[in-house]
């Protein structure tokens, strides 16, 4: 007799990732299909229902052993409702009633969060959360996503705004403008994005030198993959991005800890990916800056499902909704 | 027929608050005894006990009416296990079982919570909460407490030590010491004590001049409330100490917000008797570094029940606890 699947969904602007996931939380297929935004995005959850009837088709798998399809998407989601409010770069119009959409092309119940939620709900279920139950994961990619998770539910905010982590303001008066209409917002200095900006500034200086500034003269830029390495190498310019960068997101992440004393701080996407070198920072800021009690209790640790973390998450959506 | 009362108890170092309240949140008798803090505080719950039992006696209020006791203590209270884990100035040894106590001593139903937790699930049932499910209530006091509230309970924390907002490092890197051992939290700008401290700060700068030079210079001192009187009539030394509180005030709870988007944020404790020119000062503050979804729905709001939060909130821990 087969087992029970869940239909777990990443949306992203250009690619969404799908996945086959059983009730263990185990990935047993999972495969990719390009995004098409055209036609005010009225394609995309179409695609989707098709490209998993095909997959079970090719698996040879029965549809009634898929339970339901959970999917994370770029952009607020109002989780009871399953509409997502507004979203940048998909074509659809504010309001989108996607779990509905969802529900009528696969004709599966649907449950539709927040990526970054989704993703915290990933590392909670089957990566770094290993077990706890309130937990904060914060996505360090082009931008600072976040997800609160409190008593295994996610926080979502009176306006599905809760868990914008990267919005909090750390340079109250100096700071680089962000997306959001802000200035000195966490994803301006901890970002993807924000590292290379700072690294960028750093080079440019003229007493600046060193194995960076050579770098930057060769290539006429830099990643922020590049800034880690280099200070893991110990050239000075980089270590001193990297240890702004982390004083902010150590100071950031010790007051979230301060008002929520969460078991465990999660630290996922592509920037996390520094390892050693970025956790050991942020830990020593974080112990500098939270309460004794917060201190001794919230651990930090780097996700470990990569960009899994998502379809993982989405399934888990389907796992609590159906009490499965 | 006589309806159910709850008992609700605010104990604090000098004097314990205790109230009769009903299922409405009302409070039908309030009165106060003395902490008796000797004998490592044992008489503490049997003063309680009895108190009750005398007020039931004077009131000819049959004990069966009585449905149980909530209480909020001044420390990091574990809910689920009724033990408050470490308590300064009442005797108490680490991790005395507090609601054992009370329940052999009462034959009550019992609850008991951190007295900050308890006076924010005050304001959230009776108070400025205005049935918001998901608030965050700071008490400006002596010094700064809080409390989270998310889905109708309060966020404990990994070591029952969620909500110590007034433990966020405001400055990072000049700022003054506090009780808790680290430096620049929010407490030692934001509290009565705080206030106090940049305020004779302030005066005692040779440049300074004007009314709250001369108040200091008359009395040898300063109470927070004379600076927000002074600062509302237009005293520069004193509206430029108020700006300064609440820069750092808007900042933190704007942060705080950008987090969890909580309905509403509730200002409690005695520094919020400063009213609107607190709150106005602080709103803009927020305003300025809140993440704009969240601009837009969590509202600021002064707490209305003064010192009846904490019995009220103590009561409710019943009233949830026995789904009343």
């Amino acid at each position: 007799m087969s087992e029970k699947w869940i239909a777990g969904v990443d949306l992203g602007g250009t690619t969404t990732k799908l996945a086959f996931i059983n009730l263990q939380g185990n990935i047993l297929h999972k495969w990719e299909i390009p995004t098409d935004n055209s036609n005010e995005g009225l394609n995309i959850t179409k695609n989707i229902a098709d490209s998993i009837n095909e997959k079970l088709a090719e698996l040879n798998y029965p549809k009634t052993k898929l339970v339901g399809i959970g999917m994370g998407a770029p952009g607020p989601v109002d989780y009871k409702t399953g509409v997502i409010l507004n979203v940048v770069n998909l074509g659809w119009k504010d309001n989108f009633p996607l779990r509905a959409s969802l529900e009528e092309l696969t004709l599966l119940p649907a449950a539709v969060e927040n990526d970054a939620n989704c993703a915290a709900l990933g590392e909670m279920w089957m990566g770094a959360g290993e077990g706890a139950r309130n937990l904060v994961c914060v996505t360090l990619g082009t931008g600072v996503g976040g997800g609160v998770i409190s008593g295994g539910s996610i926080v979502q905010g009176a306006n599905g705004a809760a868990g914008e982590i990267g919005h909090i303001t750390v340079k109250p008066f100096d700071g680089a403008p962000c997306n959001c209409g802000k200035k000195g917002c966490l994803e301006t200095v901890a970002s993807a994005t924000g590292i290379v900006r700072l690294a960028t500034t750093e080079v440019a200086k003229q007493e600046s030198s060193g194995k960076l500034v050579e770098l930057f003269a060769k290539n006429g830029k830099i990643t922020a993959k590049e800034v880690f390495d280099m200070a893991r190498d110990g050239d000075e310019i980089a270590i001193k991005v990297v240890n702004e960068v982390c004083f902010h997101l150590g100071l950031s992440l010790a007051n979230i800890a301060n008002t929520l004393n969460p078991e465990k701080i999660v630290l996922g996407g592509g920037v996390s990916k520094a390892g050693e070198i970025l956790l050991k920072s942020v830990n020593e800021n974080f112990s500098r800056f939270a309460f004794s009690a917060v201190r001794n209790s919230t651990e930090l640790a780097l996700a470990t499902l990569g960009n899994d973390a998502g379809v993982i998450g989405a399934a888990w959506l389907i796992k609590d909704k159906l009490k499965l």
